[in-house]
């Protein structure tokens, strides 16, 4: 699928995700993130909450069993994925829609957390859609050019 | 700052961390991130490794020592943060620039990966950048409107 | 407002944009645009449109009067803004919510069309949230650097 | 290709777009665009320009056509495509490397412009990238549900 609408969306879980296994079709993880913007309260000058925005989620296959495995309520994380809307028509007529993300990466977040990582056996025979390798060494120079400026 | 350019990059470190304490400043953790992308052979029909982008990444203060703690060579995360550049001019008076990330959140990618998170002792008086506040529960009807419906 | 969910849209406008001039206040546009991603059929071998996501966007101001002057049902844009929802409830108690975009810039796609700019007046005492400057020469070195590589 | 890094800058462009038309192939654009955030001073409580990130831009065939024949030095741009690095050697055998993004969607932002869009005739045959089509309607309901709500 080509011309999606990405979106990376960093929150916390509302609730422990949900797994379903789809008969004989692949785990299903489903979870909702309500992201937190905050702003300067000019009165007291301090940062206050704003209104959340939630966001349902949904993450499958091994993702979504590692999701399982590692998040929980209130666990702060960094979707990424593509925002998708359903609709449909209730009993009466009446239109309705959903928005939601097809997630394509999550992380649990590091800002107020830390986190051992356990390497998974690389299930072979993927999707596609993930690189298999990671390069070995970043390429020299660039290393040694950036080496004085900060990044 | 406001107007600055934010980037998502999914990938994997190229080697361990380095943390620095400034000193009696905050600690910063460097490391290059590699995303390699995939393309479809259309001779063996098979995903190949394409170029891969090579990211140096800066993290600052408590992130930085929770990326330290968390990630290492190979690690596959997600950054989230602002693309920056630096100027100079080397002693032969030629120019030269690099780019970078500062990074906002960082996380390990759970595609491959499952992991243990550890709450840190929030520390208080922060930068105020970041929601403190997780809504106990998502907007119900939301989670209702959306139930037979795939998010 | 620090904390937002950013999202970069590329879809058509499915009317003109409305304005409304709101009491003593600014103008406000609206309009709605739909994002329609593409999948390879394998079938037919032939690209096809997979489902439209439509998402309702808000601009206001200068921003608001030169979209309402410049796009018209059908033109497609790229819209950079906010990912927002709202949240009331019906007479009958029922909860509802809706998403929609805060725009903080859009522009008319030049993939399928081009376009005549016409600078607006600058109107002094803006909301601080735009550079205002364009620096007059990209950073030589770069040029050069990159000459024979192909960006 | 799968997994690039996508990014959505937002600058000035420093000068006109340069076109090159390879032999016997598609027409190539290059462009810098100058992207300056802005930070809050608080000395004098003003709104101050700070460091500007320069990216090179390309854009290819049709979309390089349109961009040559709209946006010049100053043009304030939104610019969607896909981060990239180029590697390579010098005669000293010193490596080097630069950045860049190709373009697969960009527009002259109407923050401060206002344009007139004349669409071109649709060549056939394009790249299979880009939806074709413009649903004519958004859905009903959401305009509705959203009527009373601000977005």
């Amino acid at each position: 699928m080509a011309g999606e609408t990405q979106i990376t969306v960093i929150g916390n879980l509302t609730g422990d995700p949900e797994v379903t296994f789809l008969n004989s079709g692949p785990a299903r993880a489903k979870f909702t993130v309500a992201s937190t913007p905050r702003y300067l309260d000019r009165e007291s000058g301090q940062w206050k909450d704003g209104e959340p925005l939630f966001l349902n989620c949904t993450a499958w296959r091994e993702l979504a069993s590692n999701v399982v495995a590692s998040l929980s309520k209130g666990s702060r994380v960094i979707v990424v994925g593509r925002l998708k809307q359903s609709r449909w028509e209730t009993d009466e007529g009446e239109k309705r829609s959903a928005y939601g993300v097809e997630v394509d990466e999550i992380g649990p977040s590091l800002r107020f957390a830390s986190a051992k990582v356990v390497k998974a056996t690389r299930s072979k025979g993927g999707d596609g859609f993930v690189p298999e390798s990671a390069p070995d060494s970043p390429w020299d120079s660039t290393k040694v050019a950036v080496g004085a400026e900060g990044f």
